[in-house]
């Protein structure tokens, strides 16, 4: 995934010269070693390093923000108070043209829901109904259980399907393989005449941690209720069947859409004082599943990039270009903020120099990904050496997200994206065990330090950031 | 702890000189090496411990247990159902007089329970109820919450609790230390006006895992509704009172004890071949509180100890005294099968050789400790040297437990106790994740072949085990 620096500086000296651009360009002074076009940037990197990791306000803002308001579903009272602290704290913070962009959202509501085994012998089995799914009728629906592994087997296994309950148990692998029998499996399994699908958690074991996240349906077969279990769970029922224990489940859920609610997305600057109207666009989102309190994914992301900002501000930069900060509305169930933003802005979708996302939590070891052009790819990564003090690594690749996406889309838009360990994201991901506790303090201000230095280089170097 | 090898030999050799049991009592043999006592009984040993390593059939049995019935609470069809499964099971392993012995016990129902924030914004407080808790009216109690880290904090600030929910918060340190908040938190917040306690979960912090257990009432003070909350929701709380948020919670359960119901020692033996009336009696509880699946609390601990008899009989043993399996009913909320056992055979009491309990996991590093006279333990110690090849280190004190006490007392009984690692235990006890896939089949196998090797020893040995 990552371009040999040698190749890229040929290159990229060829452009530059082609360009004419030698002596304006940062491009000229680049080489193997340190980046000497950085210079002009070392002093105010450092600053806003030290700023960022002296004190815990960053932590202590995001536990704020998690213990007042917990999880925010889109179209939840708290999701709404959530917005509202934030356009109050981010104006305290002198931030400009601070202000709630209205977004419309979806509005899904769990219900009561819950599950029981009718046999072995009738006892509970604890369920967390997937985000989007249909409830059952109130009486629930109730079926024996098939086990598959993969879709394959399903597929192998057809004839045994109608009428009974789909358990999906592929064992977690990596986020992007196993997701797919959560988004995918209530849809394949109704194909076959499934009257229900659970998923084992998209997650490794936890203590018995389900792990919600969105189903899809799609046309061609009716939309049936689905449901994660805890790994624990998958293997017990799993089990059962191995011995030949007829295992029989009843599944109660309420869950509906109701109508779509007034939401925003929360937008804050520092304006540019030379090129207002260049973007450097950074956010995470601020709504959550309904379980735990959306720490990592995502209040941390929204405090991150929120601080990039902030720290600016207190150490007085002002850069050449407009530093924005948008927090972004429903993005685990609709991405409708991110298309909003990219529908209201898009006459100025070109405008945007870079585009920055933190979703993905910031556990240690974190790093950045960056998906854009070669030039540009060079520079974010002579800019990534600025983090050494971090303890980053080079930047790789993959920077994008699925808020920055829409407007990176339409405007051609370079994208980055700060990667906390996926181990320690997964474990907790969609979970009630999504909270504060589990992140430090050095995390969450090396995140925004991380984030402060990249936006501000981006938004100072006198060319922007090429496509 | 333990006393000194050199001192407990020469108190033995005096004691045996002096008995004049030189030539006939194994005590004569014993030396700070390997005790030539034992050489009669290295091949069974060996034998045991092979036959248990070489298969997973304990730590299947534990998964059809715990798969099929899941938790077990006192007054449950799946406690009674889990006591008719072990009865049959146990006849077709061939063990004796297998019966179930009746015991009437308490029931306690949870009901439905939930709480929720009235302030900061409402929404849901995940609470788990601790067992023997009184419930709430319908409408729930209502008030600001207190937190505090100790009794001593709780006196300090008497006058502020009346009418309040108090937390308690105290870290957790170790389970003895830490479960007196669980056990008498209500109590004394009681005596004080509160009108409910929430207790920290007595255990390390989890995924959002709250531990249940018992809770007491005593006399002087109305017994008010006490619950459990995770850790991470403890400290959430705490957060927001140190910023000063005002923190008031709605608790609504619908506990209360019903009438007590039938249950059952399940009793199985090995009938002695020359002193049957002389009993090496062990076993662990059937019964579990009513979430996750009680693997280690304590289900393993019946099959470990049942295990230990099924080795015998599979290699044709039939040792000179009785061997007794004891699967306890009801030791999480009333001891009354430990209590009934003492009464129905108090005539036999003082016949009891040894008392075994499993009560602590399986977890490795797991021990043993014994608490008994010091020539039992020099010959306990001994015995101890047999379980090498199961990495068993030398047997401790600690050999107590809550079910072999009432006949142990009464009969004036050394006590032995399989102890697991008790980080690995206290992490799940009481809660949903005590399930068994996290117990590994060599552990249950070790566990089995340790006690099948103690109890063969003891119920062969010459000459009882002294008192």
């Amino acid at each position: 995934m990552v371009l040999r620096r040698s190749t890229v500086t040929l290159r990229m000296l060829l452009v530059a010269l082609l360009a004419g651009a030698w002596l304006v360009s940062p491009v000229h002074t680049q080489s193997p070693g340190p980046a000497a076009w950085l210079d002009a940037y070392r002093d105010v990197a450092t600053s806003l390093i030290e700023a960022s990791t002296s004190d815990d306000f960053a932590w202590n803002r995001l536990a704020e923000l998690t213990d007042t308001y917990g999880h925010r579903l889109s179209g939840s009272a708290n999701l709404e108070q959530a917005i509202a602290w934030a356009v109050e704290q981010m104006t305290s913070d002198g931030l400009e043209h601070v202000r709630a962009e209205p977004v419309m959202v979806p509005r899904w509501v769990r219900g009561d829901e819950h599950a029981e085994f009718v046999s072995p012998p009738r006892q509970a089995l604890t369920i967390l109904g997937l985000g989007g799914s249909v409830g059952t009728p109130p009486e629930g629906v109730e079926g024996d259980v098939v086990v598959v592994n993969s879709f394959a087997e399903l597929r192998a296994r057809a004839a045994d399907v109608a009428g009974k309950i789909v358990l999906f148990n592929a064992p977690f692998t990596n986020y992007g393989d196993s997701v797919v029998y959560r988004t995918d499996g209530a849809y394949v399994a109704s194909q076959h005449g499934a009257v229900a699908a659970l998923v084992r958690s998209i997650g490794p074991p936890g203590l018995r941690t389900p792990h919600t996240g969105s189903v899809g349906y799609e046309p061609g077969a009716p939309p049936i209720p689905a449901a994660a279990v805890a790994t624990e769970d998958a293997d017990r029922i799993a089990r059962l069947l191995a011995r030949g224990a007829p295992v029989r489940v009843r599944l109660t859920m309420g869950a509906r859409m109701e109508a779509d609610t007034a939401s925003a997305n929360v937008v804050g600057e520092i304006r540019g004082r030379e090129r207002p109207e260049e973007i450097v666009l950074l956010g995470g989102h601020l709504d959550s599943w309904d379980v735990g309190a959306g720490a990592s994914d995502d209040a941390v992301g929204c405090i991150v990039t929120w601080e990039a900002a902030r720290l600016m501000v207190s150490l007085g930069i002002r850069p050449r270009r407009t530093v924005r900060i948008v927090l972004w509305t429903n993005e685990e169930n609709g991405l409708r903020g991110a298309t909003e933003y990219a529908a209201r802005h898009a006459a100025h979708a070109a405008n945007h120099v870079l585009a920055i996302e933190s979703d993905s939590g910031v556990f240690a070891p974190a790093g950045i990904g960056f998906s854009g052009g070669v030039a540009a790819r060079s520079l974010v990564r002579d800019i990534g050496t600025l983090l050494a003090p971090l303890g980053i690594g080079e930047i790789g690749g993959g920077g994008g997200g699925a808020d920055i996406a829409p407007i990176a889309r339409a405007g051609g838009v370079p994208m980055l994206a700060y990667l906390g360990n996926p181990d320690r994201y997964f474990a907790i991901h969609h979970t009630p065990a999504d909270t504060v506790d589990r992140i430090t303090p050095d995390e969450v201000s090396k995140a925004a330090a991380a984030l402060a230095v990249i936006a501000y280089v981006t938004a100072e170097m006198p060319e922007r950031l090429p496509r």
